[in-house]
């Protein structure tokens, strides 16, 4: 056997066991008992215990050094294994196991600091998280940015210092966009009347569906944070309800079904190999903020939904379509990231950066941290946070020790915007497709384009084979941005 | 750190990574997504590797020869750990995980053949199983009989001899008492009317908890065939519903509650320990057997349930408690073992292990099985086969790779019968307990004498040792057969 086939075979199992780790991780935020959590943090500490001894066995080092790949995927596997490898042996065991067992006890803790709004219950597991986030990079960085070197995890090749730049220059146009909006004082009504909860599931399914989701491999249940969970044959779905508002339980259905129609559409001859995924975070949030703002919060796709809702609810909600369209891009300075309008998403994005990175570099400390979102958001937002649940408590991520990931969210619907302008000219019929709820040629089109690749390219040459050849940049974002609401709200 | 305590922490995450196992079991039969079975049966295999790799590794040995226990509890679990060592390193590292991933692509294909009546379908993968089943056999045998080295895993110290022995010591007895039952002519009518699925899930939550099992701590959901999963502070059960018939969900509920509530209550000392389960199959039969029959089937009971039920659907199903005890134990040769009443699931059992005991020798061949299983069922039942889903495809068993697990049942209802008749001693107010369905004492009887020694003594030993000292036999259980059921059939 070759040392490539040997690692091949190797890494297979490798893949097999990180599937099982992600289960567990869909099982702790649906199905577990409350009273299972402290075993079931032996229980992933013991596993993660396994996958770092394989991703460290000295073995990989040796195959590493002689594998000579077949054929184009064999070299982008090699170049994933390589640079795991070089990250996975810079992180001693008894640091992965810890991280692994403290980040599923914290999630919990979270989970009730954030019902109570008790943010004195989280912080004493968020500084150990942190400090066990830090001790990782410091030895991943080797001297580099601490940072840096925690984003790399979620999108390989990007740094801290060029997404600042980034923001830099979205800020100033996003932010005058935002006063322009709330400057009209129009605030379109929000959808009225109930929406039980069985309705809104049966809906979610039937979007999900329409959305190319394949329920023969996957499944939607209910949690406090939705997610996409999973690879290949098996990626699961959460969405959550609120009876009096059912475009939250919708559109977090369409995100994750981005996330979920991605991980499905991987060519089935990367499964289990390091190119069965996508190809970073912010690739990923390119389909799921696609699927949900592009596509999801559209007037074509308004006009189809007025009609669906009607059938599943016996009214709507809003008299027409164009009130729906109005009521799914109401711009107001809300709490609440995962139900921000597209205009106000990027300013959350970037509150947390900051603040993460402050964190990350040790220039802010957990018991800061309160006073430092608020004070923030009271300035980008002009509102005060008015209990912890609405501002830090309110994101799972820092409590599983997924520093470095948010700003991949900005990134996401930076790398939409680009496709999307990419998509609609190569597609003209674009609009009336979503008004008739077909979506099968835009989905396809972007499983062709990018979701089947999974990991086989980089984050930036998967969107720029996408787009002709373009480098990524934010200007199309903006562009849609400024001629949607400008549009919306007679600017 | 001495040898023992170098074993202790290995075995802790071993244990961890079988409890994992098993939760991936619970997956595949309650939520998995159908489409995910080829992918499950890799991750599976991996898992299992990992887990026989750690029962095989050489430092097993070297622990093993120099640890020292430091209390009896140890002890124990040195005993189990040699023994379970010994048998594991008998077994081939392909072979453990073949028969993984074989056994979980099985489960699914026997549930299909189920559904469809197809034998054909599934005779191709029970003979692989079988083949992977009999190697084990061979291998753990040393030259020694291959059913007694399969029958060790489920029920250590036990021989197929003896229990062919015993069972043909039941066996007379119990013909009997069927015959005479049958001979009088009278079946009592089942129940009438219909109960809804939400009514019989609420009433199957209620019963459980009043068998004391914790919700905090486990789950029920549906699922095609009832099973307990899980140790410690993550047991969960499923129960199936028919609506026409709500003693069927009822039953399997409290049976699978017997299994549950004895994981819950070992001794949480023993948790992540060799010593933190049921002693053997057959000590968790007696409790699950225990639960289901001599309480849940009996007149007291019935009383308290004949109002549970008029609470939960308005109506009982039956005039009165004497009419809902009749329908509780309706002596009917029906064809579902998982169905049958006291008097034939013994001969069900029977059935299934001289059936099995030839395939495991060789003197029955998968494809003969249906005759076999059809001949001796209308021989013991006098009634023929109507469908394959009535016959040799009614059990998931085999399909799973469990050769020798059928008899663990029958040596349940032997350990239960003991069990009840010094319980009864000890607590002379139990029928006053069960008829205000007052199960605590009861069920804390059982958790003192049996569930919270754990696997601290053998299976024998624990029985014992709950009955005062008395080697148990099958003489009480047929007692009590023959007197409920005397005085419920006037014989």
């Amino acid at each position: 056997m070759t040392a490539f086939a040997a690692l091949a075979a190797f890494q297979r199992e490798t893949e097999a066991l990180a599937l099982v780790m992600g289960r567990l991780g869909w099982d702790r935020e649906t199905v577990m008992p409350r009273g299972a959590a402290a075993q079931r943090a032996e229980e992933v500490a013991a596993l993660e215990a396994v996958l770092h001894a394989r991703r460290t066995d000295p073995r990989m080092a040796d195959w590493l050094a002689a594998a000579v790949a077949p054929d184009a995927a064999g070299e982008a596997a090699l170049r994933h294994l390589r640079r795991d490898h070089a990250r996975a042996v810079r992180i001693p065991a008894r640091l992965a196991a810890e991280t692994a067992r403290v980040t599923s006890l914290a999630q919990g803790i979270w989970a009730e600091a954030r019902a109570r709004d008790d943010i004195a219950h989280f912080l004493p597991v968020l500084a150990q998280v942190l400090r066990l986030k830090r001790e990782a990079a410091a030895a991943l960085a080797d001297g580099g940015d601490l940072y840096d070197a925690l984003l790399e995890e979620y999108e390989p090749g990007m740094t801290g210092a060029a997404l600042a730049a980034m923001f830099c220059r979205m800020r100033p146009r996003l932010v005058a966009l935002r006063a322009a909006i709330l400057g009209t004082g129009r605030v379109p009504p929000p959808l009225a009347g109930r929406f039980p909860q069985d309705g809104q599931l049966r809906l979610a399914r039937e979007v999900a569906a329409a959305f190319g989701y394949d329920f023969h491999r996957g499944r939607l249940d209910l949690a406090v944070h939705p997610f996409s969970s999973g690879s290949g044959a098996d990626v699961r779905i959460t969405t959550r309800v609120d009876e009096a508002d059912p475009l939250g339980c919708l559109l977090a259905t369409i995100h994750e079904t981005g996330h979920a129609a991605y991980e499905q559409s991987v060519d089935p001859a990367h499964a289990l190999t390091p190119l069965g995924h996508g190809a970073s975070m912010g690739v990923h949030e390119s389909q799921s903020r696609l699927y949900e703002n592009q596509i999801g919060r559209s007037r074509p796709f308004a006009g189809w939904l007025h009609g669906a809702m009607g059938r599943a609810f016996g009214h709507a909600g809003a008299a027409d379509a164009d009130a729906l369209y109005a009521a799914l891009n109401r711009v107001v300075p809300g709490y609440i990231r995962t139900e921000a309008d597209e205009v106000h998403y990027n300013l959350h994005i970037m509150l947390r950066f900051d603040l993460e990175r402050d964190l990350v570099a040790g220039r802010l400390e957990p018991a800061d941290l309160e006073e430092a979102w608020n004070a923030r958001f009271l300035a980008d937002f002009g509102v005060a946070v008015d209990r912890p649940a609405h501002g830090m408590l309110q994101d799972v991520h820092w409590a599983l020790g997924l520093f470095g990931y948010f700003p991949t969210y900005a990134l996401g619907n930076v790398y939409a915007g680009c496709l999307w302008a990419a998509l609609r000219a190569d597609i003209p019929e674009t609009d009336a497709l979503i008004a008739r709820g077909e979506l099968g040629p835009i989905t396809r089109w972007l499983g062709e384009k990018v979701q089947r690749h999974g990991r086989l390219f980089g984050p930036g040459e998967t969107i720029a084979r996408a787009c002709g050849g373009a480098e990524p940049t934010e200007a199309p974002l903006l562009d849609h941005l400024e001629a949607k609401f400008g549009a919306l709200y007679a600017l």
